[in-house]
């Protein structure tokens, strides 16, 4: 039975804390039995109400479950569930949102898939061979040896040049979109795909930055709305465009860059999820077509090896580096040597490569089981399933009657989490809000549980 | 002989990135030999000029240095040679600045000094207990059980009480305070001890956020300033200010409390070298005096263990918090959770606070021995010493006429890297330039290395 320091604060608090840290960690996994209330009141020496009153705050926060004459178990929780799911200190809960029960939203990678053990093994030699070298303080764009090891993989991988010098390695995407706004200034206007990633315009909001959303055809970004629309710097994901799936043809890309080229302006290329493409061969970065020295190539790990892994890149072209160098140069790289370090092996000796093989094929086998499942349900004759070719998720166009949010409020009653185009819309348009288009994130769905899901949702309508 | 993987790009270019690599690192020593031209060459299967060409360039760079007749050494570096120390990308080296042969600026700790061996066993229990619970993602404010061990130990060694969910974990204090400026809001107006660490002021610019220099008497930040320049959130370190050692008492305490309590005011409490206290008992946080509930306690672990350890926290008072949940909770940790468990463990099980005490030890005796050697120095006359009682740094006032830009010149043409208190001015105002007063970082500093440095500055004066 796992030992709980319990001697943080008042046992009240303590031990309610520490389950529940447990539980998020995956220290004690969905569905497993807790010890007994006496057991574990034995083995802390602590009264067993206090375990009691541990164990009724953890079910009133949905993290467990009492299971009649049988005892408690961990309740199945969303991969996305954080302390942001947690209800906000000094206020009751009053309204218990139902437990989702099957999340078609959260795209967090299936972690049992990483080859942990290499990773594991990998770690071990960097403590041995690098030693104290991992606590000397690291250039502040990141360690050398990922530098190369990333602009290698990005030559091989992407099919782009970069010089070691250009990769600057952050603490994640969002530390990353931080850097840029400093980097080109707070003063411009920023410009972000409409619909698009809702957390980037937050992140912009949050730091008082102008920025306006873009209007997408079926192209990705309209050719002649940034120049419209007087933007400076536009963040875009033309090589598989979240949530649309749209991959921006080589003519739009070109105009993109023309408008780019008329000014001062920059292109922020985010390219997210480019290594699931599942059909044809992988769409070439913009980053390569630029010859004004001004596209911003970003991409991120978190993805590709595992959420908790915080190291994100992007490619500065020399330009901005120079910038970069004098302005940001005083910034300590957030990333710890170590796992840098470790990284940098891990893509240098080819194990990232045969990792992302692996996924692709196990991703594409999730994506055709569940499209499978899809095509088989009661209700395949009312949805069409589109940009299911790349990424970890596609579109279910519905024709249904049914508006978003009542659609939305039947699923979530059965505990089914689901997203909707409209919900990705930055710019919120009266009588616009229905897109009946659903957003599926599958890469986290085991098709047995969608099977079962389907069943239950074709009982309730 | 260490291999380098030079495939990742043009090898005039790889292969002196990859020694300055090692250099930086520290993974060849300062004094080490490196491996002759021909050898090097053979290694790699490489031509001998190429080899040549990078020694040359390493050597212009100041990395390394041809001693005749025997070879080429690593070249004695201020620790603090970062990437940004490097001449910016495609200009040229015009001037070359003197080698620093004494640093008295950088205060990195001495990184021999940490129980590198308990930490890497700690690390290697954590990869085999913990296993692929370390690619979960954890919550916003850091792992519960790193956030847990940090209350305690605030419990224990700074005798404030807070709950482990107050502990708001980050990549480093300059990641803090971008969190802070989006949580406190840009638009307020926020103070800076004046002088200060630029360092803060330098991250407010680049955000766009209004600040103002707030001066400081014997006391610390004068008691009526912050009132008259209009602060909403005054930025401070109240235990141990830096760069001039005040440690605000306890009237002055209650008065900038007092102001803080008349509006919606708050204060950013910095208390980040309180460990280091030589003299007396520890100066108890501002934190725990507060009960209006708006003092942020700010800490860091990047000088009390390494700088490469990029983790810092902060305390959130319990109606901040909650807005830090709504607003900021969609952010990812940033800091990778191995280094939280694993520090987590070094906390709890007490190493953390034995290895404070040594350094603590160590830090007094090497404090004594450069105070020593300043007092017997043939110019001991002329200076004077303050503020020696704590931290990692003390003044020494100077009775001579020379300007501080005159002495700079002359100890920076020995290779003494000095720093004077008015460097820490953010507002430079006419006239008011000389202080006279050095402010010496001495964690960093041998003491043979200081009595050379004595010697040498002699004669040359």
């Amino acid at each position: 039975m796992q030992t709980y320091d319990l001697s943080g604060g008042k046992l009240c608090d303590t031990l309610p804390a520490a389950l529940r840290a447990d539980i998020l960690s995956g220290a004690i996994a969905p569905g497993e039995k807790l010890p007994s209330k006496r057991r574990l009141a034995e083995h802390h020496g602590i009264s067993i109400n206090t375990v009691q009153n541990a164990y009724e705050q953890l079910i009133a926060e949905g993290y467990i479950e009492s299971r009649e004459r049988s005892g408690y178990y961990v309740s199945d929780l969303p991969t996305s569930l954080s302390s942001s799911a947690l209800p906000p200190v000094g206020e009751e809960v009053t309204e218990q949102a139902p437990p989702v029960w099957l999340d078609l939203v959260t795209n967090t990678p299936d972690g049992t898939r990483f080859p942990f053990s290499l990773w594991a093994r990998l770690m071990r030699r960097v403590l041995t061979e690098e030693g104290e070298a991992l606590l000397a303080p690291l250039p502040a764009a990141g360690a050398p040896a990922l530098q190369s090891a990333i602009a290698e993989y990005l030559r091989h991988g992407r099919g782009i040049a970069v010089e070691p010098c250009q990769v600057v390695i952050g603490a994640g995407t969002e530390y990353l979109y931080h850097l840029l706004l400093q980097l080109l200034g707070r003063e411009r206007v920023y410009g972000l795909e409409d619909p698009g990633h809702s957390k980037i315009a937050r992140i912009y909001a949050l730091n008082g930055v102008r920025f306006r959303p873009v209007p997408l055809d079926e192209g990705g970004v309209c050719a002649d709305a940034p120049e419209r629309l007087g933007i400076e710097v536009l963040h875009i994901s033309p090589n598989h465009h979240f949530p649309t799936g749209i991959v921006t043809p080589a003519t739009r890309r070109r105009a993109l860059l023309a408008w780019m080229g008329q000014g001062d302006r920059y292109i922020i290329e985010d390219d997210y999820d480019s290594e699931f493409r599942f059909t044809g061969r992988p769409i070439p970065p913009l980053f390569g077509m630029d010859t004004a020295d001004r596209v911003i190539y970003m991409n991120t790990f978190s993805k590709t090896i595992a959420p908790s892994m915080r190291i994100s890149y992007m490619v500065l072209p020399k330009p901005l580096l120079a910038r970069y160098r004098q302005q940001l140069g005083f910034y300590a790289c957030p990333v710890p040597a170590f796992e840098q370090y470790t990284l940098a092996r891990f893509l240098r000796e080819g194990h990232f490569e045969r990792h992302l093989h692996r996924m692709r094929t196990f991703y594409r086998t999730r994506r055709d089981a569940v499209i499978a499942l899809l095509q088989s349900a009661p209700f395949a004759a009312r949805i069409r399933i589109k940009e299911a070719d790349a990424g970890l998720h596609f579109l279910v166009e519905l024709k249904i009657d049914r508006s978003d949010g009542e659609l939305r409020s039947v699923l979530e009653k059965g505990g089914i989490r689901v997203a909707f185009l409209g919900d990705y819309h930055i710019e919120k348009k009266e009588g616009k809000t229905d897109t009946h288009t659903i957003v599926l994130n599958y890469s986290g769905v085991e098709p047995e549980r969608l099977a079962e899901g389907i069943r239950r949702l074709c009982e309730t309508l």
